[in-house]
């Protein structure tokens, strides 16, 4: 199967580091096609470039989706998640909503550890969004960057496993999601220090993204995400365009 | 005080039919600035183009925020809400909140109707988005379009009449908000026909706009509404990406 | 347009400072009429002094309501808010209720401070019974008491911000309301120790009072906030009796 | 033991009316204390009446509570509750709040049946006012007024036998509960019709009652239910305003 | 009347000190009849534990059930509550479901104490399960064996007070329950070290077990707890086998 | 890998059923290791049973529960699912659990069909208990047995798609979940008469399993999932008694 790798961050270096990761963790016949976004911030980490990333993420879906088999969101805001389930006929998984739903699978309550004090309330907006507030535990977000992450990641785990940790022992937390692009392979090496199951939005989100696609589920035809065509817009890339009339 | 009246649809006739009822219900020293969105979706109506309006809304904002005093989000989804309360440092509606919020102040669970089955989902997710999912009785989504709204409202109106009725005897919603910009200017039409109060976005955006606009409400220097600076990005309208970047 | 404010506590020290705050926010257009309740706590702090105060909330709606436009309840319990929205055709807005929907417009989650650690259950009892508790982040009631805050309103700020600042480190709140009646005036004082904007209800509750007003809702025909004439009833006063039985 | 049968009804009928159930299923020490309030509606049933007998509770407690062991509150808007265990040592119980308790250790979910449709809304925010709003499977209001209850009950008890029969098959409840003072004594009459168990709040509420009595907890030191002395007020009946300033 | 109290706790002392508190508590004319589990864990501690007394609870009911008027599950994880429910023609009644409806009639939030860090996610589940999640102000559970409270249980005694004390201080708990089989006459020791009232499953299951016996409620005919006859089963004893056939 | 079909009803004939299924969609490395029950009821469908399969589950997975890589619980009531967890150190997953967690990655909020009405409420637990009940629009439970579905699965399928297509409808599910083993191989079958995808717990469970045995996730060392040894137990099988004990 053919994976699209969608990463609305508009910088190859996340990118290639969260491309390896999933092609370490695919099955053996799973190509792992990743793309990188077009405009927006340069890393997603505030609302307004979520916002932007939400366009970003159909533009590459319209440029690319019709390759794929099954396509994960490589932004840990999980970008453009509903909208791509609407004009896809393939699956479609966010990568935190991934992580999230394998929590749910290794015990109660989860916690979450991001960066960046700001986006604790963005991620509990989203993982009230999936209808799983009764399942968090807390949230941690300690001040680390994305940058730093890439630049020294060994040097910010250890911020991490802490963050993790007392998630366990304060939160009651039975799982701890990592949520970040930047947080991909981070759970072996940390997993030593916390007392509870780890789990990260691209490994998990391959499998379950390998999985729908071998589950092949129909698409829906009445809802609110039945396909639509016939769509007028303007001022968008041809590619996107195309897709929303339908042509 | 000004008010920028921020439509995300493609489409002038909309923000014209808005901006004569944002004019009618403002008070006498409020400007309304329409504007009208730039690319997307003509009529925003499916998840794809609500994400694309996410951007566009911001692309608007970034050209003409600098000169308002307050901004209304004259689109039904209330696109780029959250990111613009963080972008801008002037207080920022949406006219479907600002309906739901008014209908908390006149009874207890409210009912929401539309136009369109497939927005009914997307509505539960907007008001379960504020919190508000305990407040709401139930929603109706008769099959008319947008289309079919501007071009004939009479018409229309008596299917959204019953709509509401219905909401009110058989869901015991005691206020009903209707929700989509062509609703504005419909509930002093159809209230003799419904038994329980009816709110609509644009009056009560332009009120409650106005309302913060006087309460002058501090900015936020911590969380996730705190204005940021010095974000990179690419792709984008000069506009936009000097906001992001805090030039 | 008149605006009665109904101070259900029965001190007139409380209805000056509430009213002074009133007058200072209101729309050039408005008039402030305040009252004071005629029986009951001389600060209603407990919660049999609020029940006593649902009473006295209407015996004054009963005495005053037809001069008025619109009614703001002064009591941070918002006492007989749901009573006097059926008794009345005008509309009536509860000062905690008017913060609460107003931080909904600021930011994601608020805290909430109050004085005197009793009134904390009960305020947590009030936002949900708004069916807000998903936008409560948390509530701080250090040990102050209402005489202190009229007497000191300097002394007490400092703990008051402490409290408020602590809501948004800690809990994450994004925007704080200041909930009592002798919070009037008091965000202007400590905003600038506070990293999330602040609100209060007499102000919040002037500018949504207002915006009803000119919305001019409709009454409700059906529903339990309904007018119903021909109540038989004994040993009221005799207005509030006349009320009820709809002569 | 001594129990007090506070019904804040202004009208004698009806205390006897649940006088009699409640000493039909009373312990055979236990002596009921029947008592009618003194002022506000002849029957309760709307909003304002439900808010001014709150204070009628209080004011019957204050005269006729020193000399219970416990207390059953009579209305079944279960008026005064939160500010009697307030002001009380002895345990106070709503008689609404006991048969939803009851209804818990019968089965899953419950349903409610009242009469009058403008009640529906108001248990509904009493329910979850419980925290119980998970546990309710839905309410219906059949048209029948508390006055055709008392003058033709097997009359209405048809209508009742429906409402509950309908809550069984359609909503999926697994008990339901007959809301009403009016209630009592019904569940035994029309328990064939209905497949599932009936409660009712008089003969629950004094085998709750009974055992909280001989339960004898604690009072409360701290929390808003710790009683408070020293309380200033106005306008009370001596009764009342000894019991508030402690003397 | 009879009452069976159920110990699917394989451990006699167990069964005999919480048969001594029912005796203590009981009406002068009920007979306790205390059973003891014939398999599965001695002190049931752990998920599979749990998992296992679900079965071991049928079984003894299936023995003893007959006998009595009503059955108080006397292990704080309420084994087998639901399917004894739908088994028996008599009220079943768990003892932590006991404490907690208790709770809910003597304050606001409760909190709730347990031994055994593990222990605080599982109750968490149960009382969710009940649908009182709203209910719960927090939980501890001190690093505390069953043993220990069994053979110093004035050792451990201060433990639990401590971390009662700081659920009312810190969490808002306005009632706590002490959840544990080996809890039983606990609060009368160290309520005064506690400014909350404190609530314990054995007593207050007496009390309720006593209350609904006398209420006599009817069996479902619908629903999932309607009695079925006729199941198929194998490998089970006799007498529970007898019971699922309906022979 | 090697899954484990866990198989707690006492029938042969379900687990031939259940384990053809899952062969046809494992992939192609992946073995599946079909186990029946060896006490309880013939077909799990009371809570009764429920109760008593928790137990035989355990005692399966002691059994066998060695030799696998991850389990699969294939009743559809997931007994034992958080027991198993906590004792065993591979993935295991419910299959009701699975689809309905697959359901999620499909649309926003799910039906559930299944058969039987008394299932109804025991499924709508179910799926609260899994923190997941703002996902779910509705339930259906024609009156079709276990045992009709597996004679005449054609026979009944028109009947389980009728409730899909009225929950989609009616209930605006956008996914709906078929529970019930017997619905093995039904989603291909019925999909074109349902305007939303279906899906089913084997096949999903199968998937899931399948992901979490190669994401291989660390165990718990802290919480309620720790594995525990040392466990005294009386009356149990070997196996379990030996897994309990740790030996």
């Amino acid at each position: 199967m053919r994976l699209l790798l969608l990463n609305a961050n508009a910088t190859e270096a996340v990118t290639e580091k969260i491309a390896a990761e999933a092609r370490r963790v695919a099955l053996s016949g799973t190509e792992i096609l990743p793309v990188t976004g077009r405009f927006g911030g340069r890393i997603v980490g505030t609302r307004a470039e979520i916002a932007i990333a939400e366009h970003a993420a159909l533009d590459l879906a319209a440029r690319h989706g019709g390759e794929a088999d099954a396509v994960l969101i490589g932004v840990s805001f999980d970008v453009g998640l509903r909208a791509l389930r609407e004009l896809l006929s393939v699956p479609v998984v966010g990568m935190t909503e991934a992580a999230c739903l394998t929590a749910c699978m290794l015990g109660g309550r989860f916690g979450l550890v991001t960066y960046g004090r700001r986006n604790a309330a963005t991620f509990r907006e989203i993982v009230t969004g999936y209808g799983l507030a009764d399942r968090l535990a807390g949230i941690r977000a300690p001040d680390l960057t994305p940058a730093e992450m890439l630049t020294d990641p060994e040097g910010t785990a250890a911020a991490i496993a802490e963050a993790a940790r007392d998630l366990a022992d304060t939160d009651g937390a039975e799982v701890v999601v990592l949520a970040g692009a930047t947080m991909a392979g981070l759970p072996s090496l940390i997993q030593p220090l916390v007392p509870v199951p780890l789990v990260e939005g691209i490994a998990s989100g391959v499998g379950l993204a390998e999985m729908l696609a071998r589950l092949h589920p129909a698409g829906a035809f009445g809802g609110s995400y039945a396909r639509v065509g016939g769509r007028q817009s303007t001022g968008l890339s041809a590619e996107l365009s195309r897709m929303l009339s339908g042509a």
